[in-house]
C-alpha cells in the first residue's frame, strides 16, 4: 500500500517527509487524527537529556483511524479508532513482557520517539499524517469517545493512572491529595472521583481553586503555602499522587499521610529529598511509576470510556505547535494541547 | 508486695533508687535479669533529640522473670520470662491498637523510657532492677531461650523482621540487600537466611566480610565503594533493608533494585536524598518502618525460637555500660551489648 509508505511529519519547525516503515505481518498503519502535547516534547525537542537524535518528530500521544493491518494482525481492523502511547517496541519475550508490562521490559523498551528500534532506525512520534506501529502497542478506542479526547490518555492518563492502581487507590471512601494541576494532575483528580476516593487538590496558585473544585470536581483544595490548611490535614491522608515536575518539598506533603501511607511520584524534580522521620515514624512509603503495561492502557482506556472521564484540553492546529510548547513551558494550559493532525498537517 | 515497690536503676552515671508504680490489676511485675544497649540509649542519655528528661533511666530491650502479675492478668504467671521492648503504654481504643498495630496509636505510644505516661509520670527504662508494665506490653520469651540473647529481639529484632513481614521479604528464593552491619543489620541477616533469601551484605569495610559470610551466614558481601561490584548488582535485588544510622548516598543502592523492588529503612540518617529517575524508571519503592506491634513483636520472638536465631551479644556488668554506650558511638561491637542486670546491678 504505497500510500502509507511516505508520512509528512512536523519538526516543531518545519513540515517534511519521513519513510515509513513497512506495514509487516503484525504491524498496523495509522491515518493519525490527533497527538496530544506532552512535557517530553519540550524536553527533547530541546535537548533537554542531551540525547535528542535530529530530525525529531515528537508526539506520543497518538490517536489515528487503521488504514492498513499486517496479515497476523487479529485486534485491530482497517477503520478502528486506535491510541498508540509512549512506547513502540520491547523483547515481548522477558518477565515484564510476558507479563504485559513492556514498560518494565528488561532490555528497556522502545519509545515512541526519539528511541531506537531494533533495527536501528529512530522512532518518530506522532506530529505526523501516518504511523506504522506492532499491533502489541496499539489500543482500541471506543467508537464512541472523541478522538481528539482520547489523545492525552496515552500518556497523561495511563501515567496516574498506572501507580494508582498497583497501590490499590481505587478504595471508595478514601481519600486522595493530588500535588500539582497539569496534564498528568487533572487527569488524576479525574480518575479519584471515578473511584470514589475524596480529593484534595494541592496548589500553589489560588488561580486553579475555582477549576479544580467546579469544573474537574475536586472535594478541597489547599494552597500548599498555607500552613494552617496543611496542619489541618495532617495525618488524613490515605494516599497522594505527586505530578509536579518542579522542584518543592516534601516533608509537608509526607505528613499529611495516614500510617502506612503512600506518596506516589511520577513527576522528575532535580532530585528527592526528606527526612527520614517523615517515613519512619508514620511506616509511610515513597513509590516511583513511570508509564503503563498494554493490559493496563486498555484497561485504563475502556474505563474511561464507561465512565465517560475526558481529559479537559484545548485542540490546536499544527502551525501552533511551537507556541504551544513555549505555553506549555510558562504552564499556561488547561489541561492539554491536542493537535488536530488531521485538519491541519496535509 | 513491698518488695518491688523499689528499685535499683542504673542512670548512666550513678546508681540510684526509683518508687516503682503499684501492680495495676493488668500489670506485670518483672524482676529484669537483662537488657539490652541500643544507640537510643545513646542519644537520650545525651539529650540528642533535645527532649530528656533527668534523671533518665535508658534500656527497651528489657528481659526478666515474672515476681507478680495483677488480678486480671491471663497471660503471664509467676516465674514466666518476659521480654519488654520500646513502648509500655498506647490508647488501646484506635483503630491501630485494635490491630495489634500499638507503635502507630493515633495518640501517640508511651516510649519505654523518657516518655511520658498517660498518669504523666516519665517512664523509666531497664537499667533497673525491676519494672512494673501493663501485660499487653509484654512478651512470652519460650523457656529454653537464653534470656540474655533474648533483649535485642525487643527493639534490634522487631526494628528489622517488622517491615520484612509488612514487605513480604520471607519469600524463598528472592534476594535481600542488608546495608549496614550493626545490631539491626546482623538481624536483618539472619531473618533473611531464615527466610530462604540469598543475602547480601553491604558494607564500607572489608573488615566485616568474614563474620558476614561465615559467622552470619550472608550469600555475599560487598564493599559498597567497589564501582565493578555495585554494578555487577544493577537491578537484581528484590529487597534492601538499610539500617545505616550515617549519611550515605541512596541512588547507587536503589539502582541495585529490581522493577518493584522495595528499599525500607529503619535507620535515621540526617537526610534522604535521590534521584526520582532511581525510584520511576524502575517502579521502585522506598519506605519507612519503626518498631513493630504487639502481634509481631510475639510472633517474630517465637519464629526466633523456633528457629533457633540467636543474636550475636557481648554480656557486660551494668558498670562497663558508659564504656559500652562510648563503644557503641564508635560502633566498636558485634553485634549487641547485653548487661547482666541480675547479676551486676543489686
Amino acid at each position: 500500500m504505497e500510500g502509507v509508505k511516505k508520512s509528512h511529519y512536523y519538526n516543531y519547525s518545519t513540515l517534511g517527509v519521513l519513510d515509513l516503515k513497512d506495514v509487516g505481518v503484525d504491524d498496523v498503519s495509522l491515518k493519525i487524527t490527533h497527538c496530544g502535547v506532552c512535557y517530553a516534547d519540550v524536553s527533547w525537542t530541546r535537548n533537554g537529556h542531551g540525547d535528542s537524535r535530529y530530525p525529531l518528530v515528537p508526539g506520543h500521544e497518538i490517536v489515528g483511524i487503521v488504514k492498513e493491518v499486517g496479515s497476523n494482525v487479529r485486534g485491530f481492523k482497517v477503520g478502528d479508532h486506535v491510541g498508540v502511547g509512549t512506547i513502540v517496541n520491547s523483547c515481548r519475550d522477558c518477565e515484564y513482557c510476558n507479563d504485559d508490562k513492556e514498560n518494565c521490559c528488561i532490555k528497556g523498551c522502545v519509545l515512541t520517539f526519539n528511541g531506537v528500534d531494533v533495527d536501528g532506525t529512530i522512532t518518530k512520534g506522532g506530529y505526523s499524517s501516518y504511523v506504522v506501529v506492532h499491533e502489541r502497542y496499539c489500543f482500541k478506542i471506543p467508537d464512541h469517545y472523541p478522538l481528539a479526547s482520547a489523545a492525552p490518555l496515552l500518556c497523561a492518563g495511563i501515567t496516574v493512572y498506572s501507580p494508582m492502581m498497583r497501590h490499590n487507590m481505587n478504595q471508595p471512601g478514601k481519600s486522595l491529595g493530588v500535588i500539582g494541576l497539569g496534564g498528568l494532575g487533572h487527569m488524576a483528580v479525574k480518575f479519584g472521583k471515578a473511584f470514589g476516593l475524596k480529593v484534595i487538590v494541592f496548589s500553589t496558585s489560588i488561580s486553579k481553586k475555582e477549576e479544580a473544585l467546579n469544573l474537574l470536581g475536586a472535594d478541597y483544595f489547599v494552597i500548599s503555602s498555607d500552613q494552617e490548611q496543611m496542619k489541618a490535614l495532617a495525618k488524613s491522608l490515605d494516599f497522594i499522587v505527586d505530578t509536579a515536575s518542579g522542584d518543592h518539598p516534601f516533608d509537608p506533603y509526607l505528613g499529611l499521610l495516614k500510617i502506612g501511607g503512600i506518596y506516589t511520584l511520577v513527576g522528575f524534580p532535580s532530585e528527592i529529598k526528606f527526612s527520614p522521620a517523615s517515613l519512619n515514624l508514620g511506616l509511610r512509603s515513597v513509590s516511583g511509576s513511570i508509564t503503563g503495561g498494554s493490559k493496563m492502557i486498555q484497561e485504563m482506556i475502556d474505563f474511561c470510556g464507561v465512565n465517560k472521564i475526558y481529559p479537559n484540553i484545548e485542540v490546536i492546529p499544527i502551525g501552533y505547535v511551537n507556541e504551544a510548547l513555549e505555553r506549555l513551558i510558562k504552564r499556561d494550559i488547561k489541561y492539554r494541547f491536542v493537535i488536530d493532525i488531521e485538519n491541519s498537517l496535509k
